[in-house]
């Protein structure tokens, strides 16, 4: 089963839009168990969509057609790819009820070729579109044994139609796929180089689940996939499999699921444990706390906390002494302990974390850009801090870094206590 | 001068990393004068990359190509090219002492290809990678007429090679082109669809400069572009078409530039006028005074805040009343202007923001997801407070939108005064 994805829009050839939609199918597909092996982009125009197409005929078995399904002059690519499989286009009357009433409710007249928005090939299938009003089609042509999706432009469009609709018709068209079955471990603390070589052995040694490390935003991710007929077959030999790496690794792990995050496992650990948690950030000047509270239900467990960016700030909002900052510098250990001390006071929290650095550029006191010190008072517990480098960043690099190292911080003292 | 780009790296066809470089190169060739009519993406094989550069070379004068320059056995990209184009690979002997000194620096030993990546196409021009170590190559195929570009994948070797190096070669080798000049006026609380309505007339009557509206991350861009032969000439004619779309959509209007943001506008705004600001953050929990914080040299203007998640911080840190959001709701007129009245109190600087609202999911006190009081205590003046509402917002889109009509009501005040 061989794939191809045909992305239509002069916006993605003039580089205005970057086409997230071929990057979102791909996935999609490798877990339904089809390769895609080329992609293309055409602007809206039918000779050059008739060249990929018939290109795309000769070479796949499966076409994915993204864009273009609008109802301006400019969007032909259903009129074009009806033609191109001979088919005349239909109406989809639920559709078409829907575009009437969307119409009806709002001020605005539709324009002239709405109406198209319900049409799908002849002889395929419609794709409902819950949340836009173009319909997508799924069409299979006999003769050249070639299987036709078309699917709307509008990422948000794409992904609810491809989920509802795509998907399950594809399951039923395609009975003989052998589905990819993931699970993402995810890492905090360690470069993805030096977790290669870590897991070197592991990774030689194994071939299901395939083994591969990703770096993003400061953390790194490790993807186990493997093919199976059954998700209980291929669970089992993920869950060995990340078993092992978790023996030589597990000090850097953090939690599991391609869509988590440190602070999703810090808040849901928080919750757990009825702990409460404030901050007073100086470099950061807030992501911390904006981070954590990008978590729904965080309210349960994140009181607030301060911004101390001047250095008066620290004094005056969190009451850390005058004579101590003096004397050891903003950025440093007491600075950083004192501002943690204080904030938990204030706020009257189990837990406080404090960041106090230099996020560049330009030097703070004679220290080079990407210093940085954590503190963390735990309960009551001594203050702690930890002193970070990080030499070669930008400012925003070392602040979203600090960041994910506070998270992390808070975390081990946890799992400790 | 059709120009196409060929992206190569079976990562891409996975859908593991999305393509950024394309249309990153489209933007600078239709800066150049230069349009790319076709795109296509093939993975790491040689079969399929041949494929490629043959319909490429027929439908096209320029061919950029990009990934696959690295030392790996699936880098095959300069290979395939140099085989395609009958040309053999020659050494750049800087590049080749670039690679030595790196690896004598380290402790690492160069894999057996690593001199591959200081190699050019034979007749063509080495382009110099100043941020990693595989080179790129131009080449010109007298031939068929067709000029050939290698770029290498990583975004950050390809972008600095493409403006240091491929920019000035295409410049020299391409002396026709008429470049494409760009001005892009910025717009908040105005939606995409409501501003093309205020400028229907505008829009429909101008062809030279060309004018392009986007709306994204809950701002309008608008895009004036004009070729022409010399900046002076289509200066004159950007700015006169950007004085007409003022005359009727000035109100929303914050600033120009690609590159410019409503923050950085407004810590420009304030280091000129002298002024300090502060903050206090309920639903935005930090994400406005780490916005701020993102401008360099917003030290000298913002001192700091809090963020006064729970409504008992409201209370413990800024010392708003307790019976004053008792009657009134944490979420109410009367508390946002008491929060900025106290912080700016606290804090003594001349002006402070603050946020308090319902990110949602769920109500708080009977009030909807996306409704928002901002808070300005401005000077010695009295306080102000604006309600809105973003009902259909995700939680983090409410948070991103009320951090920039915050930023915008400030500058607003400043204009005013």
């Amino acid at each position: 089963m061989r794939a191809e994805i045909i992305s239509v829009g002069t916006e993605l050839l003039l580089g205005e839009v970057t086409d997230t939609n071929a990057p979102y199918l791909s996935q999609q597909m490798a877990q339904l168990g089809i390769d895609v092996y080329h992609r293309t982009t055409v602007g809206d125009n039918e000779h050059r969509l008739v060249a990929a197409l018939e290109q795309a005929q000769a070479n796949s078995d499966l076409v994915i057609i993204t864009g273009g399904l609008g109802p301006t002059a400019d969007d032909i690519t259903k009129q074009v790819v009806a033609r191109f499989v001979n088919q005349p286009l239909v109406g989809d009357q639920a559709a078409a009820n829907k575009i009437a009433h969307y119409f009806a409710e709002r001020t605005e007249v539709p324009a002239p070729n709405n109406h198209t928005q319900a049409e799908y090939i002849n002889g395929g299938r419609s794709l409902a579109n819950s949340v836009g009003l173009a319909v997508g089609t799924y069409y299979y042509a006999q003769a050249t044994q070639t299987h036709y999706v078309l699917l709307p432009g509008p990422p948000q469009e794409l992904q609810v139609m491809v989920e509802q609709e795509l998907v399950p018709v594809l399951r039923q068209s395609l009975p003989n796929l052998q589905p990819l079955f993931t699970h993402v471990m995810r890492f905090f603390g360690i470069s993805e180089s030096r977790l290669a070589a870590l897991l070197a052995d592991v990774i030689a040694q194994q071939s299901d689940p395939t083994i591969a490390l990703y770096a993003q935003h400061g953390e790194v991710t490790i993807r186990l996939a493997s093919r199976a007929n059954t998700s209980a077959e291929a669970e089992k030999k993920l869950m060995q499999c990340a078993n092992v790496i978790l023996e030589q690794a597990g000090q850097y792990y953090y939690g599991h699921g391609a869509d988590n995050s440190l602070a999703n496992v810090l808040v849901q650990k928080l919750q757990q444990e009825h702990l409460t948690i404030a901050a007073a950030e100086s470099l950061t000047a807030g992501l911390f706390q904006s981070t954590l509270a990008t978590i729904p239900g965080v309210s349960a467990v994140f009181y607030g906390g301060f911004v101390t960016y001047a250095t008066e700030a620290k004094e005056r909002f969190l009451g850390v002494p005058h004579e101590l900052i003096a004397q050891n510098g903003v950025v440093s250990q007491a600075t950083a302990q004192a501002m943690a001390q204080h904030t938990q006071k204030r706020a009257q929290t189990d837990i406080a974390v404090s960041f106090t650095g230099v996020a560049g550029p330009g030097q703070v006191d004679g220290l080079p850009a990407g210093t940085v010190w954590i503190g963390l008072q735990f309960k009551d517990q001594k203050p702690q801090a930890q002193e970070f480098h990080w030499p070669k960043m930008t400012r925003q690099e070392v602040r979203q870094r600090a960041v994910l190292a506070g998270l992390m911080m808070v975390l081990q003292a946890l799992k400790k206590q």
